[in-house]
């Protein structure tokens, strides 16, 4: 697989006498993929029904004249406003009822059978005229579903569909009525139409009202989207991509992946470590201009999974400032760079600059781009073009098999999310907890969907929180040495606490008695170091105790294959699980400096150090924001 | 009177095979008491006409046969959903002005007529099927009035019903302006249909206007309740009961407790510790296993004065953790045991637990019962079985008479959250303070209404906060040692400032010439120890300065006998006023350990330690979370 | 000019046989103005159309029988009832869509065409009847436009009126899209009539459309207010005045300032330490009791520039505690004679109390009056008999001219509260950030308009923030020394960013190439002392660089004439950076103790001492809370 540098460009955005420069400097910077369209509804079909492909025209042929590849977006997040005159109600709708309204994007709700018809008419006019044009290389369908929370919408048509939703699910609405066990605050329901959406309730609605409500939106999510699937297949072999935003855990992302070809994500580092990520201050402090040491390579390996055959790019990668954050703090020196060698080295094919030149105008004016305003050359240009000489003398990189597998599963997330039982409990923040603890061991991680039923390539695999394992991944986890837990299997599809109580692994003999969430302040030391905090499970049961805490509650019982792990435990008991478990599995590990990173790849080891101070491993100097790789 | 243990038990929710063994379970274990059927209307009347009381009959034969008595519930707090096709505006309405949607439970506006007539009608029908049934040894009408911030409904029925209040209120509508002062700024009315609910208004609406809302919302709940009362009282002798929730203020319990014979509370220590409480991280710290000290007992002094002749039981006790708080953690061992012995001490009939079996469904599946989903014993259990026992040895109490009174009033509290004139002022939280004091020098309490106008029995009385003072109360209180303030009669009846200015007491030539809020870290040192936070009161007047600040400013003015307070003293200097009026009063005090507190009945002193580390009283050692009891 | 001292009155709300001995007691008092009438239009037109004007006469004869000056005020930020029956549709819209209900005050969209003219016809008829009476020496219009966040209205009036605002400034719907960027995302409009107000969006709408709409809103001010000046100056001689609010910056005062007489504005020091200030906690701790020592004077400062001819009043001054702060402490002894004579020193005309006898019912009855609701004096009427006493003996003031000069300008903290870029950056907080460290060096200043086109009277000019600098402004800063930055000059008019990129100020070769905003938290240290924070700019250009962080980065670059500040200095910084421009502006400085403050006149020097301990300056001690003035 051969490696290669993009760009987000928006050639409605400039004077066309700038394009052919603005490609040639792209060219002369490494880049070889340019993504354009994606917002540019309005000028495509500035009325209904009227269409200006010319500008579009001139703008692929002068990019690709340069030598560029061209991915091709369909811009549905970007209704035009005419739209709302053809579908007054096409809005999506807050948790408070009110209307989403035109004046951004995103503004249309997943539920709306109109909306979905007039993208699937707009995607299908973009495939009739470029599906068959050699020239684009891939299609991008909308853009970031979920960002700005849009995926849940309380609007009419999502409340009639849901209805129709329901009754396919349970066929009979006894059916419903016993799986939402409404009988326990007479909320039993005598027919569909009788069932509303769970917002506005006067204390929290059934939890399996409300999980029912997140598939649901996540199956709206892929009824809007398969439509424009169906219109491009049916009009080009080009690959189909999504680019997915971090940590955006709506819908399911892995159903979205099955359907198209490529996995990509939209990274920005020092965003997210202001306003996606749950940390303490003197962390955020520490990686003010870098990002989280972590939460990239979390969702490089996520996408990994997500896409077809592995294939995966970033589709979005900071540049400079952003704008969107609470605050936006530049990158040190070297970041970009540095997060783009991290995404190569985790097996992205491309990685593509948001965007080429930063603009002046509207929402993302602050947004730094490669270029600035004035098309002096920003300093993420020239660690791009660096980058673009370094792959050029680098090119190939093989995927791989990492030897520790961490299960990740959408309606887990929901599920929690739905039922956290203590305020602050999240699945993604224990998921990116146990990541982090592994990679502060020197670990490289595939992270894989709760659908695998073959783990035999692995020697450690973790499923925390999974709130229901599947029967076919209980099985696979038989192969290999295993940690579940804290959180998993203990309810059933439909959110109820299942008899006997989990979680009922075979082979196992542990039972989950009582569950605690605790303060954020409160810790239960563990015997020889760490402790456990946040949540903590009552495991009893006859499986041999190996980790405990001081008053002797075990921690994790197991026996060195299979283990259950009961509590949510600091870094400093994360680290000491996850060597005894490395250990028991035969992986090698090695504690790292602080904010230093390894990943392997078949043939490289990988060392990127977020630290803002130089740091060595293995006798080799890194320098803050460094990267450097040698042969395994 | 004597001490009984009961349970909560929802036969609609399990398999009719297990009810006699369940039955038989609880009688095992010493539980005497079954409450049922509040949750159950979607059983039984599935349609609107359609009654299906089969299953009821066969669930109280069931429970009755093991010997068990048996509450029933009114089911009102839970309309099915086909109420809503009958009564489509029956919802109450959020302050923001959004309907308070069906999908959990108190979907009701207590102003709706037609809702609260079908709540007699299925009082009503009860009372035909089982009102002379010798087995139901109780009714429980409704349940948890008030719970989710119910009692405040901006609903067009609640605004209709308002205009009628007033119009009653006031008869003419130039009284209303006058005492509503709305000549202020030109908020004169004209007709009683002018006035509209004072949500949604541009800053806030006059004092008067919002206290008149809160007095209507509360006289609706009466108004409410007493159809039901009456169904109820037309059909059957057996006592009516109400089980009020915790720090539940926004209508008056002593209206309710006057129109039905025992009252009850739901106590559920460790939640309210976390999510209805005011302490500091160190207090919320302690206590997170065991809640704190003084709340339930606050609460059990409360409703012994709320039911009629002193009546009163804790109809849902917590037996384990809880889903509702923002963290639920476990209660330490013992604490479930103490938190019932504690109510026996304080006088309760019965101690009733919530739930029998933890429901493995909906929106309380994390919520503990005394048995597991799987029927496995939960903690809980065994400490009830242990009270069964105990109290089968220890079986009489006299509620006695405590020789400290502390007057509570419900409209004071309407007043200061209309008016708190510092963010935070609550005085609720100001009278839990004065009880803490008394109880952290080993004093026992009496509750007493503001009607009150014997105080004879009581060697001290305290009167913190109290709004406006009657004339009764002002006269008994020549009869004892007695401490008013702060913000002690400082307002008239319909929230304004009187001329002359509080308190205005006769004996006591004391005025509050000023007063302060200040922000949490502010404080102003006492002369010989302890000082004053959160509110502080400039005195003036001939009276003798008891004590004062540092500069010299009177914080309590008096003459031993009647006393005014004028700030919110800390717990050091709460310590040093109890210590010294009670030496005036001739009552023992006694400096307690932290966390350990005392309740004497007529026969016995009970020694609670709520610490989570062993302490010692009078050369007795007890035991974290453990209860003492000796002869007096 | 003349000192004199006013208060505020409101006859109609107590007994007419008390105004005799008010009247005396004021002016007995030392006070010679009484404002009235501002809140009393349900008195005056108790019903549509029918009058009552006796009591207003009597009242009017009353006070100016016993000598006082009155000011007459329009009742419009009170329409009656009755008034929402004529126009129902009235009320502002909150930004959730929320009508904003009577029940207080301002509760009208300045958008609104029926009630602008009410408004005027209510003017009119008080100008027809009082208009050329000797006894009216001056008209407040209306009272605090803008209080309780009044002038942003979501309402399908100013919608409305929106759009026609729109067509008259764009003209051609390409216009405003071009100017507007919409081509971003598609929010391309194709009419007038398809542009919605800015809220509810799915995220931010576009910059310049939330900047158009606050300078429309702003605007309709003006729109709405003029028909009162039209209908007073056809009618009366006597000057007009509005009363501002502190720190309401949601329309432009300079153009309200410069359609009437005289400035004046509510001075409320300690509501607003509490309520409207960014400030460390030590900070706010130290001045609870007296109010931060910068705030009234840069009110004063700014409204001396918003009166024509420099004539400025305080109308509203706090006499003790308020009611509506979060928190409400009294003022230290001695700080209302202190705030008077600061506002005097300023050169207020007009120092008036706020109010004369606290009201005892009604929204504001815990706000303190000079007198207690029984009558009696409270302390501020003591401090403001001494003020009385003291200005007859100091009678005339100057206004004179600083030597400093601080640039102002309403659209830029409307530009930045629309494209903030980092949380809590505040163009206002910046203003006073520079103003603070001015003072602490003991300097007096000028606010000037950026309609500015001579400095040539000041010797040191600073225009932070300035969001987009006049042409006049840029050429008149060739007058002095001046310092521009941060975050000047960075936009264009229709905030999106110019090319070539700010600040591009001839003759100062710098660009500002990038910037970041920090966390609050976060500080990068400056060479020589002080740090910068929260707000970082990039600079580039060969300017020479006067101060830079200890990483070489330049923070000040400039010739020592015209200087360009590249970030937020704090305290520290700022100190160092006014000493230095001090000295090259040949402007002598001194470091004030903490608290104190200086400020001259053409003929004295007044300090005070705003600290809560004794301090001297020059020798002279000055007691905490004390005012000391000696001639220059």
């Amino acid at each position: 697989m051969k490696r290669a540098l993009g760009v987000c460009y928006y050639p409605e955005h400039w004077p066309e006498e700038m394009w052919a420069q603005d490609a040639a400097r792209m060219v002369e910077t490494g880049i070889s993929w340019v993504r354009i369209g994606e917002f540019a509804w309005s000028r495509i079909e500035p009325a209904p029904g009227v269409f200006e492909f010319g500008w579009l025209d001139r703008a692929i042929a002068t990019l690709a004249d340069a030598g560029l590849k061209i991915i091709l977006g369909t811009p549905t997040c970007t209704p035009p406003r005419w739209m709302l005159e053809r579908f007054p109600d096409m809005l999506a709708v807050d948790p408070q009822g009110n209307p989403r309204k035109f004046g951004s994007r995103r503004h249309y709700c997943f539920s709306h059978d109109g909306y979905r018809a007039a993208s699937g008419e707009i995607a299908a006019r973009l495939g009739d005229r470029y599906g068959r044009d050699a020239r684009i290389h891939a299609w991008q369908i909308d853009n970031e579903y979920g960002c700005h929370d849009t995926i849940l919408s309380f609007s009419d048509a999502a409340r009639e569909a849901f209805r129709t939703w329901l009754a396919a699910r349970y066929q009979d609405i006894d059916a419903l009525n016993r799986a939402w066990g409404t009988v326990f605050w007479s909320m039993e329901y005598r027919h569909f139409g009788d069932i509303d959406l769970p917002n506005l309730t006067v204390t929290q609605p059934a939890p399996a009202h409300e999980l029912a409500f997140r598939r649901f939106s996540s199956d709206q999510v892929m009824r809007y989207h398969e439509v424009q699937v169906a219109a491009l297949r049916a009009r080009s072999d080009a690959p189909l991509i999504h680019n997915y935003m971090g940590r955006v855990l709506d819908f399911d992302h892995f159903d979205v992946g099955r359907s198209i070809d490529i996995a990509s994500w939209d990274s920005y580092p020092i965003g997210f470590l202001s306003d996606r990520l749950e940390a303490s201050e003197e962390h955020k402090a520490r990686y003010l201009h870098q990002g989280d040491p972590d939460m990239q390579a979390f969702h490089h390996d996520l996408y990994r999974a997500v896409g077809r055959e592995g294939r995966w790019w970033v589709m979005e990668q900071q540049p400079g400032p952003v704008n969107w954050a609470p605050h936006n703090p530049a990158p040190l020196p070297g970041m970009v760079r540095l997060w783009s060698w991290e995404a190569f080295a985790h097996g992205a094919e491309v990685v593509s600059y948001f965007r080429w030149r930063q603009a002046p105008f509207a929402q993302e004016q602050m947004h730094a781009g490669l270029l600035r305003p004035d098309d002096v050359a920003a300093p993420g240009l020239t660690e791009a073009a660096q980058v673009g000489r370094e792959i050029a003398e680098m090119p190939e990189v093989s995927r791989g098999t990492a030897p520790i597998a961490l299960i990740f599963d959408y309606p887990s997330e929901w599920t929690w999310a739905t039922l956290p039982q203590g305020a602050g409990f999240s699945y993604f923040r224990l998921m990116l907890d146990a990541y982090r603890a592994l990679r502060r061991r020197g670990l490289s991680i595939d992270i894989v969907p709760s659908s695998v039923s073959d783990l035999a390539g692995y020697k450690l695999v973790l499923a925390p929180g999974l709130a229901k394992m599947p029967t076919a991944l209980t099985t696979a986890l038989t192969q290999t040495v295993a940690l579940v837990g804290p959180r998993s299997n203990l309810v059933t599809d439909e959110l109820s606490i299942p008899v006997p109580m989990g979680p009922d692994l075979p082979g196992l003999d542990v039972t989950v008695a009582r569950v605690e969430s605790l303060p954020p302040s409160a810790r239960r030391a563990a015997r020889g170091g760490g402790s456990v905090h946040h949540w903590v499970e009552t495991l009893e049961g006859g499986a041999p105790t190996l980790f405990e805490t001081v008053d002797g509650a075990p921690v994790v019982m197991g026996n060195d294959k299979l283990n259950y792990l009961g509590a949510w435990p600091d870094a400093a008991l994360w680290d000491r699980i996850i060597v005894h478990l490395a250990e028991a599995a035969g992986v090698t590990t090695c504690a790292l400096p602080d904010g230093l990173r390894l990943r392997d790849t078949e043939t490289h080891r990988f060392a990127f150090n977020y630290g803002p101070e130089d740091t060595d491993i293995d006798g080799r100097k890194i320098a803050a924001a460094d990267v450097a790789w040698w042969p395994l």
